[in-house]
C-alpha cells in the first residue's frame, strides 16, 4: 500500500480500489471526508480518486454530497457468474419454490467460511430474515451453510469446527455435535436448523449437486427454504423433495453453462 | 487518457477502469491479449493491471486463463441504489404481479435515451422475452420504455423523437405518431405496445409516481408486464388496475427512503 517508488501504477491502482473498499452494507453513503478517514488517505487525494471514480460513473455524487456505487459498477457486477451463470439459471425455480409454498426461498454458495447469498425470493406474507442477496451469514448456523460446508474441503471443516461463533442460544457451538449433523447432512441430503441463527425461523435446505462428464459432482450451491418455527415439525420434512426437484432442475440447467462443460 | 505528466495517478486509475470496461454482456470471459486489445494497452500493462485488480477481488481468473468479473464488484454493485434501495423495495410487488398473473414483470428506469432493466420476474411459463436485470433497451420501443420517456424533460424526447430506431417492423419510428403516444401515456397513465421490441409479445406499463412532501412528483420508475400477442386485446386493459396497484405500493415504500426523503 505505501505510495510511489519503482511502481507508482500499483499503489495509485490500490488507492482507487481502497475508496471502493470504504463502501459496504452499512456504509453504502458516504461523504468526501468520511471516505477519505474510512481509506485512510489524505483529503485531496481521496477527492481525486473520487472524481475520476465518478468520471468513470463507478460512483455518483447526490445533490447532498454524499456519494454512492453508480450504475456503472452494478452493470459490472451482473456479469459476475455468480450472477450471470447462477443467479440467471436457478431463479425461475426458486420463484417456482415459492408458488408452490409462499415461504423464502434461498440460493446461496460457499464464499470462505461463510454462506454468500446470491438469490432471495420473499412474498410480503413470507417470515421475516435477515439474509438478503449478497448478505454473509456463518456456514454452520444456516441452513444452506451447512450444506455448503458438509461438501467443502476438510480443511474448511476444520477452521469452522474450531470456534463456531454463537448466534442465538440456539446456534450449535459444540463442535463435536456440529461434525456428527455434517455427516448426517452428507448421508441424507438435506440440512435443517431451527432458530440457529434468527430466533422464530427454522429452514431446511439440499445441495445442487452438478454433474460434468466423467469428472467427480460439484456442490455448486445450496438452496433452502425458511419457515416460522411453528410451522417447522409439519412443513419441513415435505419440503425437502419440493427442494429436491427444484435443485435437480437448477443442476440441469447449470451442467449446460460455461462453467461446467 | 494520456500517461504521466503532472497526473500521473489519473492515467493509473484511467487505466485500471479501462480494464474493466473490456467487460461486458457480450464479453464476459476475456484472455489478457483480448483484454489488452480490447482496452488498447500493452500486454504487459494489461498484465500488471489485471494482477491488481485480481489481488483485490475485481477481477477473477479461471482455470482456463480468462478473466470474468469478480463477487468482490458483484458485491459492491448491490450497493447502488438502483439495487439497494429500488428492486429490494420493489422486488416483492413484482412477484405480487407475477404470481397473480404469471406473465412476466419487469422494473425499469431510464438512464439516457435506453430503458434499463432494474429487475424482472419470470416463470418458465412466461413469454419469452428478450430483457434481462441489466439490459438496455430503446425507451420507445418497450412498454416500461414508453412511460419513462413520457415524464422525461423534453431535451430527452426531442433525442429519441429525432431518429427512433427500428427494432422490429412494428417499431413505431414516425416521430409525430410517437409524439402523440407520448401525449395519450402522459393522459391515460399506461403506455402499450405490440410487437415494437420482439414478435410475438405485447406490453403494458404504468409509472411508479412517488410523491415528496412539497416537491412536484417524480417518475422513479416504471412497472411493466409482457404477455403473448394472441392475448393483449382480452388481458392488457385489466393488467392496468393490478400494474397501477403494485405502482402505489413501490411508490410509498420508496417515498420513505433516503433518495426521497
Amino acid at each position: 500500500m505505501a505510495g510511489g517508488g519503482a511502481h507508482p501504477g500499483r499503489s495509485v491502482t490500490s488507492r482507487a480500489l481502497r475508496v471502493l473498499d470504504a463502501f459496504d452494507a452499512d456504509h453504502p453513503r458516504l461523504t468526501l471526508s468520511e471516505i477519505a478517514e474510512r481509506s485512510g488517505m489524505p483529503l485531496t487525494t481521496a477527492h481525486r480518486l473520487l472524481a475520476e471514480l465518478s468520471a468513470w460513473g463507478a460512483l455518483v455524487r447526490r445533490p447532498d454530497g454524499r456519494y454512492v456505487v453508480g450504475r456503472r459498477l452494478w452493470d459490472l457486477g451482473l456479469l459476475a457468474p455468480v450472477q450471470a451463470e447462477l443467479r440467471q439459471v436457478a431463479s425461475p425455480f426458486l420463484l417456482d419454490v415459492h408458488t408452490a409454498t409462499r415461504d423464502t426461498v434461498h440460493l446461496a454458495v460457499r464464499d470462505g467460511l461463510d454462506a454468500l447469498y446470491v438469490d432471495r425470493v420473499s412474498g410480503r406474507e413470507s417470515v421475516p430474515v435477515v439474509s438478503q442477496v449478497g448478505s454473509r451469514l456463518p456456514l454452520h448456523a444456516v441452513g444452506v451453510g451447512k450444506v455448503l460446508l458438509a461438501a467443502a474441503p476438510p480443511e474448511v471443516v476444520e477452521d469452522v469446527l474450531r470456534a463456531p461463533s454463537r448466534q442465538t442460544r440456539h446456534t450449535i457451538v459444540d463442535p463435536v455435535r456440529l461434525a456428527r449433523e455434517l455427516a448426517e447432512v452428507r448421508r441424507s441430503g438435506a440440512a435443517r436448523t431451527s432458530e440457529e441463527m434468527s430466533l422464530g425461523a427454522a429452514s431446511v435446505a439440499v445441495p445442487v449437486v452438478v454433474a460434468r462428464g466423467g469428472a467427480p459432482t460439484v456442490v455448486a450451491a445450496a438452496l433452502g427454504i425458511v419457515v416460522p418455527t411453528h410451522r417447522a415439525e409439519r412443513d419441513l420434512p415435505r419440503l425437502v423433495p419440493v427442494l429436491q426437484v427444484a435443485a435437480r432442475g437448477i443442476a440441469r440447467e447449470l451442467a449446460r453453462t460455461d462453467e461446467f462443460r
